[in-house]
């Protein structure tokens, strides 16, 4: 079959490899759709450690790709709880099941936390073979390309869970990559009232509005949290930090109100510098969350009861061969892109 | 009547002052003992701002002493919730009372907020004049000296109420100053188990030992976090940073397991940076609390009740006269020193 496998920083090929086989737990997916993810493009851009994971046992080249839906094709003997023609989102997340975090049912904390197309070979690929409790049905009325859209949206919608948000509220989202505005469409769905959207882009900042931002805000001004102060009447419930980096975070802080919170959803490279006096004065917290956990059913719920219509952020389609240009290189160069599909089979 | 007034940087002068009178809705206390507070050394060293407080409408020089007991030995006509011959502990907060907090209640969070003792004439004098609202009514069993300790004993048990602790949790304490000492018999009355203090002084960890620390750890080690992970299989629940500088924040950080808090007591002059990294990882949140809100009866049952032994803080009692010398230059000096109390009256 054909997949996507990284070798190295920029070196992503296109080879002809076996077809994995199921081992006891397990089932053979043949995929659909796969999403090119932040951390795909992260991967791609500075490559990975050569060390083996500790949980996969494999050591680049991987096949990439943990954003993706399918259909069952083969499921192992003792597998009870799906079965073949089944179609299913996949939850990527791999671990040890046996730290203190794992031992709580915190998955997404554990000690040796990896991804299915990170760190052992994921959804570029025409099949892919998981365990079977990380995949989950799709209802019919939930297409495949919805279904590749459930984890990155699980990301945000976990994250707008775990924050402090309450229906009524304001938030302000800095970063209106895809996490940015599937955290849009998660604090749309929760009943936030006001959604301010930053981003330093303005055709980002257009597909915020058509997927229902009430205020976008360039990140190029210089007025920024004074213009989100007066919008909100002093500030905002919850501010979403999708983007990472020092200004937005600055930004974050100074833009909650009186016992707010900034709920931090990038990844950061580096330490970042906080205005602990604002916290202070404000009785707000800073907190961070990492993928999710036991969220991916309602997840699809979500979708298919149409409260969280996520085909907005899809803005291509590809074929597995065109995935180097068309895909990685084209999210890299072109800010008018979100979600990018692939589909290894033609 | 003798007061101890702040002209500016190091300049504190005993002086004799016309004794202050009540107006509406006010009452006069005799001061009876009055705490020296880290903040009366930061302005003690750095002086104040010239410019007159928007509430008390007073500038420098102002009376300083904002932890004190006292008998109420004047009342104004309209006052009915308190009466002469009280012995009373004062709340020396001043708030405008109409603000976006103040309207909720959050008068810490006032957007003017101010001390008696800092931004209005305070306790260090012989007589003082607070609102009626803001004194509060000491049992029989509580003494004037304890009375005196309610103010900073409510900034730390406010924060550890606020905070996510649970009985039977594990802390650490960076810092041992009369905060961090205060907040270590916060966390032992709320029933945490394993109580780790940290600071450079090996006079203030004997202190925190004395009064209930399990663990005191050297600020001056370098594998202080590895041996509080050690200690408590993994980090403690909650870190309560009482020292304000960078290393120990990024120590508390490190410190803290998965979910757990970093509560910030101490006043940060400078950003600090805090590796994001870790709260993602462990779902952690990084907080922090201003003085305190509706508590001073709490803490005062706490204190007669002996869930709070206070008195073990106090480690030196002077005259007004001796406050320069024997006070601020003493607790700046000395290490040794914790609370010192003040008392006006000989
Ligand atoms: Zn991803
Ligand atoms: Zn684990
Ligand atoms: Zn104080
Ligand atoms: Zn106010």
């Amino acid at each position: 079959m054909k997949a996507a496998r990284l070798y190295g920083s920029q070196d992503l090929r296109i080879e002809k490899v076996q077809e994995p086989t199921v081992s006891s737990g397990q089932v053979k997916v043949k995929v659909e759709w796969g999403g090119i993810c932040g951390s795909d493009l992260h991967a791609y851009s500075h490559g990975q450690s050569p060390e083996p994971h500790p949980i996969s046992k494999q050591s680049p080249p991987i096949t990439l790709g943990h954003e993706f839906s399918g259909t069952i094709v083969e499921v192992s003997d003792d597998v009870k709880s799906h079965k073949v023609g089944e179609r299913v989102a996949i939850e990527p997340l791999i671990y040890c099941g046996e730290c203190y975090a794992c031992k709580r049912g915190y998955y997404n904390q554990c000690s040796m936390v990896g991804f299915v197309g990170l760190n052992q070979d994921g959804g570029f690929a025409e099949y892919v073979v998981v365990d079977q409790n990380m995949v989950h049905e799709l209802p019919e009325n939930v297409s495949f390309e919805e279904g590749a859209l459930v984890e990155p949206t699980a990301v945000s919608f976990y994250a707008v869970r775990e924050s402090d948000l309450k229906p009524g509220d304001s938030v302000a989202i800095f970063g209106a990559g895809p996490i940015g505005l599937l955290t849009l469409l998660s604090v749309k769905a929760a009943g936030a009232t006001k959604i301010i959207v930053v981003d330093i882009s303005e055709e980002r900042l257009e597909k915020a509005k058509e997927l229902g931002a009430t205020t976008v805000i360039s990140g190029l001004r210089e007025d920024i949290v004074q213009q989100i102060l007066e919008l909100t009447n002093g500030g905002v419930s919850i501010a979403y930090e999708c983007a990472g980096v020092q200004p937005t975070m600055t930004n974050a802080v100074a833009s909650v109100k009186q016992g707010g919170q900034v709920m931090a959803i990038a990844v950061f490279g580096n330490p970042v510098a906080i205005d602990m006096g604002q916290l202070l004065y404000k009785g707000a917290n800073v907190t961070s969350r990492l993928a999710y956990r036991h969220v991916f059913p309602e997840v699809i719920d979500m979708i298919s009861t149409g409260r969280l219509d996520v085909k907005g952020v899809i803005t291509k389609k590809i074929n597995l061969e065109d995935i180097v240009e068309n895909g990685f290189e084209a999210l890299i160069n072109d800010k008018k892109q979100a979600k990018i599909l692939v589909r290894p089979t033609k």
